[in-house]
């Protein structure tokens, strides 16, 4: 199996289209799909703008529960992978569905149960490991932490077997699996070329 | 034969790697290549920081001779257009080369000199139009102002037969016809795609 990591935050349905895409093509490829976090909030957090991305004062690990608008569903995100990567990404794929096509609360325990039942999770293990906060905190800092060592910008950032690592933006997803391998080749296929393409970026009018 | 715009700023190496790699797999395509330019002093000028793209308050055309880095090529490239097409495409690749490869000065009339013979323009011809000075700050500002309608925001960027435009930035430039044939079909095939992809792009570590 080949890893192919992704960073994504649940804030992002950018994010979300490039989990459900891998998520259908990591069979067809035999690619093992890990993922990792990058938070939007601390990327793009004013205290940050003129800092190195692996040296930002304002962490999201280190916020009240309160505040920011993602930080208990990163927690629960890392409580889900105490139960394995597999039940992670269907945690993780129920959540962004929940959040982005039905509208509910991203930052909500009630959401949480939810999705816990709809990716077939134990709710007790999952409860007990998300009041352990502590821990999933320090999960979450390290995390974000390996983001920046990566200048991770944006979500989602796919690190394919090569180690070749991008942002991949588009907008209209598809789950058919043939059209979702080709988009899938083509991603792989620009950052394999030998003319080590950096960006490819259409403007915006 | 099917129109391809590029865009481009003298100053920038990967406007000119990008406009190597059209020059090669133009003929191949039966592509028919034109020249407008963008300017990233403009672009990228405080001024003009938390404006629109098409309605930046600080104008590249509008500015001093002796100021800018790159005003002059531009209006000397805008003289080149005067004799065609395929003279002004010769011209703006020899300024590029001459510039990039072999370290000359951009803003200066003997390297101008020195591209219009390599290009194979008609000197008397290219002199007598650079010196319309107003002539080709007008069409610059055209360029200019087209170029901020679109949203383009760095170089090389292309335009496609389809509409369809993106910044395309790499940094092995091959002019091996296949490879770049190969190069080139992958940068169209992403913009061709049906998820509609807005941005590949990797991290910066």
């Amino acid at each position: 199996m080949q890893r192919v990591t992704v960073y994504l935050d649940y804030l992002c349905p950018f994010a979300w289209w490039g989990l459900e895409l891998a998520y259908v093509v990591a069979p067809q490829l035999g690619l093992d799909l890990v993922i990792q976090h990058y938070s939007l909030e601390q990327g793009d957090h004013p205290e940050n703008a003129s800092l190195p991305r692996n040296a930002p004062t304002w962490k999201l690990a280190e916020q009240p529960l309160e505040g920011p608008r993602s930080l208990r569903a990163f927690l629960a995100s890392h409580a889900a992978r105490q139960q394995g990567k597999a039940a992670h990404l269907r945690f993780a794929l129920e959540l962004f569905r929940l959040h982005h096509q039905d509208k509910r609360e991203l930052n909500d325990d009630q959401t949480f149960v939810e999705v816990v039942g709809r990716a077939g999770l134990d709710l007790e293990r999952f409860m007990a490991d998300l009041e352990d906060e502590e821990s999933r905190r320090l999960e979450l800092a390290r995390d974000l932490e390996q983001a920046g060592e990566l200048g991770v910008f944006g979500t989602p950032t796919f690190v394919l077997p090569s180690g070749d690592a991008a942002y991949f933006r588009f907008t209209q997803l598809t789950t058919e699996p043939e059209l979702a391998l080709n988009l899938w080749e083509l991603f792989a296929a620009v950052l394999y070329n030998g003319a080590h393409i950096e960006t490819i970026k259409r403007p915006r009018k």
